[in-house]
């Protein structure tokens, strides 16, 4: 029921064409990645496929439709009985993706189609999100540690749950989410807010209560009162007394003021008393330009608490994927299919496709290649590549190494997909990460990475383009 | 288990020194919402209080906490009879609400409250968030019927269905999820997209198939091909061919191009082909700021379908609510606490307090008053408030109704609060608005509202400062 009421009318309106079960093949894809990063990491493949594998009309459910008086009886009898037996192709979790690249392929009936649309998008246009938000950041922090705190001011649970998960995905290396921390075996953390301070008389009888609960893991909050004057110096006399019990002490937080200077000044002052080995971390309204410009200014910062803006992707606030019908079965055989737009951009590449991407020979990204499936290419075989808009700009290539990028998820309807775990994810990411050139990865207007079409691909959309004009004329 | 990990540390913290019994009060507030709007419509509450009824440990949530090696079993065994038994005020939802006032007030146990801070704020802030931004959409939209469109671009299944509900609240019409509509008792709503379109020979073909199946019910997407040169002129024979059957159409569907124009056209278009009454139905990154401008520039636009801008609430992606210890009981009494910061605007109001909205005598709102629970104020007799910050800025006044905003939700951990359902809330949040004067209510830069505290809160925020200050002297 997680879907949109037009899936279901035009279910509905196949189902009495008796046009359902005609073979169709859609793609997921986006045009666009907001304003900044052309390329995204894509995340949320293992909650899609287990929505696939539980889509599901419950008995409420279907008397629910049925008192929309939209549909009949049959029609409700079909979806009791409904269960997906297409195909799906996918990158896997992980793998970095540019503009107009299928992310996901489903071919199947077209009414099985048509009810996946809205969950899918949902679930791989959020993760993907959030995950590249979050490489976004941990790419800024450097060799600094990114831990998520955002569930408080996620947009909802599933937010936080699951934005948890897509940002250890895109690097960050723990969240503050106990139930992420469980479902996604990543670590949880955490230590104490402001009310501990304001709990206790003094801020120095907070900062002991808590060394003694906590001598092994002691990382305190110093600016509830005073950062500098009390905070930081309450924060070492208790570093102290937990060193003469044997104990050393994690590190400090800060959480408001001017972090460049208060960074500073607390790292000096620790490494004064003797505690070159505390940690500093900063949290409030941190995002990658923040994190960025605080670095280059030299702060002293070694673990960055990332929350609202991660866990929300301020600034762009939904990867705009779209599930588009890219062929279908008409008597048999596969008929590629286009949407024409006034708007050149949102012309949609049709036919049965997959994805390349072409290395060089020290194994960086040149560039990717959207082709018909049934193309068939050799590595090392000279490879003519050309932009799809200026064909003139074009280059063949001899020394490169090419890998499709689709992996098969479903068969018939069953998964032939093992799902790796999520710390297997976040390396895959990273890998991925570090195939791409630095030039492609820049915070601000980065270059742009060359995704181009195949010739037959090309010219099959071109010959689409050319007999619908020639139909309107 | 949807909590942050400093929650339980702390809650370790409180157990093993024996205080997580003290009663304390927070506060649930927000500082500011977003740059534009000072008001928000309040949401969530019900999903807050379905929370806190079932919060819960389970024995695999004991294991896992267990497994974290940060608690001792005496820990693990609360936890395991833990429930609420705290007192919970709170504005009913649909209230409006301005920065710096309680939505939600918790008395409980220091270890109770402090457990459930992250998923009141997760749950308020998202709602509240949606429903202000659905009511600044609908505003925009003025007298026409508002959709909500947004599930397959929402963070997450969640955003998509408790955002859903919160855009109704916020005044939306209808939504397009149909999970929601089904929870919610709201209308789900939708027809075709272009795949139905390019599922068949031609438009035309498509169009007659979905009349066929829903002819008491046709709306039709236009834009597939050619708006104006296929797409209007075809549903306008589809639309003939229906009337004859005795059958009135819906409409037409408009997702892209220029919305102005093309809706201008096509009702010239309608109207010329004696379809006076077929609604035009706009889609396609639609919000507030877009919506207000195509309305001045005379687009004959009666639907507005509104998706991702809403859903992900785009300019304002995170109400930043926070949740704030006010005061604690110390040796059987109630001590107020505060939050001392740099930045003023930080500064915490201490105490238990309540919120009362000062009418005038025609009925709209005046003022805010901020005040401490154990005030009591007299309806009619002469009543003098101040700015906090520029106290010379103050007004008496006399001719006055008011209200306290804050009703009881739990006592005792029993809830003695009935639940409206979604339409009702819908209804009290459009009442609200209405008592809001134009000037407040402004798409941009609105005039600032007063929230004003009262002369004992704002004494004892002052002597509180005072106190702390001459501390660190």
């Amino acid at each position: 029921m997680m879907t949109d009421l037009y899936q279901l009318t035009m279910m509905y309106g196949y189902f009495k064409h008796r046009m359902g079960e005609n073979k169709a093949v859609f793609d997921l894809f986006y045009r666009k990645s907001g304003d900044t990063t052309a390329h995204c990491v894509t995340a949320g493949l293992e909650q899609a496929i287990e929505y696939i594998e539980q889509i599901k009309f419950s008995e409420d459910d279907l008397a629910y439709l049925r008192e929309l008086r939209l549909f009949d009886e049959g029609f409700i009898e079909y979806l009791r009985n409904f269960s997906f037996t297409g195909d799906v192709d996918a990158m896997p979790e992980g793998t970095l993706v540019f503009p107009n690249e299928p992310i996901v392929r489903v071919t199947a009936p077209l009414i099985q189609a048509q009810l996946v649309e809205t969950a899918l998008l949902n679930i791989i246009n959020h993760q993907t999100l959030i995950a590249t938000k979050a490489a976004r950041v941990c790419q800024a922090a450097g060799d600094g540690t990114v831990l998520e705190f955002g569930l408080r001011r996620a947009q909802g649970p599933d937010a936080g749950i699951y934005g948890a998960r897509a940002a250890i995905i895109g690097g960050c290396n723990a969240t503050s989410n106990v139930y992420a921390g469980m479902m996604y075996g990543v670590p949880p953390r955490g230590t104490h807010a402001h009310s501990w301070v304001m709990s206790f008389p003094t801020e120095l009888d907070a900062f002991r209560a808590y060394a003694d609960v906590f001598p092994d893991g002691c990382m305190l909050l110093v600016d509830t009162y005073d950062t500098l004057g009390s905070g930081v110096p309450n924060a070492i006399t208790v570093f102290r007394e937990l060193r003469e019990k044997g104990y050393e002490p994690v590190g400090i937080r800060l959480d408001s003021g001017d972090l460049k200077y208060l960074s500073q000044e607390a790292r000096k002052m620790l490494d004064a008393a003797g505690f070159p080995n505390a940690k500093i971390t900063a949290s409030g309204d941190l995002d990658e330009e923040l994190i960025w410009d605080l670095r280059a200014q030299g702060a002293k910062i070694d673990v960055w608490g990332v929350g609202t803006k991660l866990i929300t992707s301020e600034g762009t606030t939904a990867l705009g994927g779209v599930y588009k019908l890219a062929a279908e079965e008409v008597s048999g055989k596969m008929v590629p299919r286009i949407k024409i737009s006034e708007n050149p951009a949102k012309i949609t590449n049709p036919g049965v496709k997959t994805v390349y991407r072409i290395y060089d020979k020290q194994g960086y990204a040149q560039a990717d290649l959207v082709a018909l499936k049934d193309e068939v290419y050799i590595e090392g075989e000279p490879l003519t590549i050309f932009d799809p808009e200026h064909t003139w700009k074009r280059m063949t290539l001899t020394d490169y190494r090419m890998r499709e990028l689709l992996a098969p998820i479903f068969r018939n309807g069953k998964r032939v997909y093992e799902l790796p775990d999520v710390q297997t994810i976040r390396k895959t990411a990273k890998a991925e990460l570090d195939t791409l050139w630095d030039e492609y990865k820049r915070l601000h207007r980065p270059q742009l990475y060359k995704v181009d079409l195949s010739l037959p691909l090309w010219n099959l959309k071109r010959e689409l383009i050319e007999k619908f004009r020639s139909q309107q004329l």
